[in-house]
């Protein structure tokens, strides 16, 4: 049994400065843990009333996970911090010279500090159809529609297949961890749907394709380790077409610079991510690359005394260029982010942002992955594996999902039946 | 590791009697399993790719549980029977002159037999609003959208309550199981999220009404049955209000017969079923009560040789009245009606159905639970519960949801923090 703290009362809090925090992904919780306990009133505000794990979003679009295993309700991480409250909504527009923000339902925030933690969202690079057209697998609500488009074209494919043979190309855009992570998790699922639900279809017919304009996979890796990941992709089936650039997507196909066209049962989009769009354009002018917002080294806001950004929203400079789009970053930049503020309050100076780089990895399938980590070199193969995903064991929020996921895993593992392949679909389907 | 079988070729299944079976609940599952093996081709159309379990539909609206845990693969179900099929999809149209179903997506099936296993909906007696503003719960949409709506309004409440007192009247209407199960459940969310969230609500203002037009809950049961689960309900913070008539629902209200007026967060319906808008609908021209298919003892639809009804599709006679439309009475009459048609076919007479009962059980928060079962009398308090709970794993589908069902149950017990509080929209909300 749990402690029960009480909230703090409201007119209490009204004397202590107030971080308006946006966003509850790694960036936001941090800030939000930071500042837990502190001399601060802090209203964390986030569209859904969870935290999502995003690194695991495409094992629930391919049907390995439950929505609910890589969701976790923000209120009941600050269910016991007395200075942290939860704020169910989106944001409307920031009025920098009255330090507010004002909410889509019309609620009006005022704040002595701002955090900007919206993250990021795909970006189709302008492509025609691609907003359109292509999957993206940002959201809980993506990797739902994902799913549910996968199984839906077996359905239908099945039914097609009956009178005349039947060819499924489900396309994946983007050589990156995500791509890969997608589309060796996608064909592992094709082959488990055929053989185990009896779906009279041809496994040959079937085909996982992985599409990049660049020449390898996993490009921020050696090469050593994109050679690695290449040869154990098409061992788990997956068929790689690098080098190609993709100029359009439709509801059926996709077409390349070169002309060529495949016809598609679905294109999945992991080919990048951009702030625009998010908070991030609102609060500012001026964008880094990624429509990312242009920060300080102590994180605030180019020009602004108590505006912050954090996590995939910011342009965090080091050296030359930007600290990349990682979880990390994210966990990093907002702890660093809610000690400036504190500091920031009790009249010291702040500290400029510094990375300790944690390394990247991505799994391939289910018994393969690479990791780069500072000191240790490239891990990979059951290794590698293995501490992808104790590493993302560790970092689930919530026990209750920790346990989930085990069993979740432990079954797709062993190929045993069932797993959460159902369509459930937005609204009912006619009886 | 288990086996995997062939599915038997189509041009081979093509030469035995085709049995169409429609609906994938309790009594459709029951005729496949039941025709499973034998010299049949079988093809079970669902709308859902899932076996939704029912019984337990409550528990996913009141965030105990995760739509998955109730839900399970139909295709899964029968992956390793040569002779069953599935096929995705709705009945639009049935041909009895050319033993034809046509579905909503074109496709045709040519049918010997047609087994009618729809089950039934919610029925809202014609009382304006209702089925418009009342919230059913017989689908595993209807139950994400109603835990999506409580979750929300408390959300709202919370803002709400900064400026103003907010009293919040969550009314379930429908003093039968499914009533009871439901009022209890919320009431027990209601006071975890104030408690383990830290919202800032007061828990006087939050009421849970279940309501009914009959004078006690649980009617079906004898007296002193009524009198415990009253009793219990009350001691979990639900208020009774019996004896009282539904006139109007809107979308913030329901008005009762003698004028009074409750302002609502929702309204919960489980008043009662019924078969019309099903299948059983388009099959018959003349009705039994709630719509249902009037079938003869045998299951065959009155007047037919080869059209057969079961489950909460149809009408069964027993002694002067006519069988409850239980999970019990859809597994006996699913498999009636497979030996039934193994009979026609082999050119056997037909057996009559011939119910056993097997009683019925309403559970009551998490300790309590009564139930009536012939030879035993009423069985009540915690041995009720625990008959209760193991009786749901046992019929639930699927070991992988069992276990995570119980992983769910135990958090909820504990009261321990988490479990499924997430609001999982249809679409994405706006950043």
């Amino acid at each position: 049994m749990a402690r029960h703290i009480q909230k703090t009362p409201l007119a209490e809090l009204e004397l202590l400065p107030h971080v308006v925090i946006v966003g509850g992904g790694f960036g936001g919780l941090a800030t939000a843990r930071g500042l837990a306990g502190q001399k601060v009133r802090v209203t964390l505000v986030d569209k859904n009333n969870f935290h999502s794990f995003l690194p695991l979003l495409y094992q629930v679009a391919t049907a390995g996970l439950e929505p609910a295993d890589v969701a976790y309700p923000i209120r009941t991480i600050f269910g016991n911090v007395a200075n942290v409250d939860f704020r169910h909504g989106s944001v409307r527009e920031v009025r920098h010279a009255q330090n507010q923000v004002v909410l889509e339902d019309g609620g009006v925030l005022n704040y002595d500090h701002l955090v900007v933690a919206t993250g990021a969202t795909a970006s189709y690079f302008g492509i025609p159809g691609a907003s359109q057209y292509a999957m993206p697998l940002y959201t809980l609500v993506d990797a739902r529609h994902l799913r549910n488009r996968l199984l839906t074209s077996l359905e239908e494919a099945e039914v097609r297949s009956a009178s005349k043979p039947t060819t499924l190309n489900y396309v994946v855009v983007g050589g990156g961890p995500t791509g890969v992570e997608t589309a060796g998790a996608l064909s592992e699922l094709m082959r488990l749907v055929v053989k185990r639900d009896g779906l009279r279809l041809d496994p040959e017919n079937i085909h996982v394709i992985l599409v990049d304009r660049v020449e390898r996979v996993l490009l921020p890796f050696p090469v050593s380790a994109s050679a690695y990941a290449e040869k154990h992709l098409k061992s788990i089936g997956v068929e790689l077409q690098f080098g190609r650039v993709v100029v359009e997507v439709t509801d059926h196909s996709i077409r390349f610079e070169d002309g060529d066209e495949i016809e598609t049962a679905a294109v999945v989009w992991c080919a990048g991510v951009t702030a625009a769009g998010t908070l991030a354009t609102a609060v500012a002018e001026e964008h880094g690359p990624g429509g990312r917002v242009l920060v300080e080294p102590d994180l605030r806001l180019v020009g602004s005394t108590n505006v912050w950004a954090i996590g995939d929203s910011a342009a965090i400079r080091e050296g030359e260029g930007f600290l990349p789009q990682l979880a990390p970053v994210a966990i990093q930049s907002g702890r660093q982010c809610a000690a400036n503020i504190l500091a920031v309050e009790s009249g010291q100076p702040t500290t400029p942002m510094k990375y300790r780089n944690k390394g990247i990895m991505a799994t391939i399938g289910r018994r393969a992955a690479v990791a780069k980590v500072p000191g240790f070199g490239v891990i990979r193969g059951t290794a590698g594996w293995l501490a992808w995903l104790g590493l993302h064991l560790w970092y689930l929020v919530g026990s209750r999902n920790k346990i989930r996921v085990i069993i979740n895993w432990t079954w797709r593992y062993f190929d045993w039946p069932s797993g959460p392949r159902v369509i459930v679909a937005d609204t009912e389907a006619k009886a």
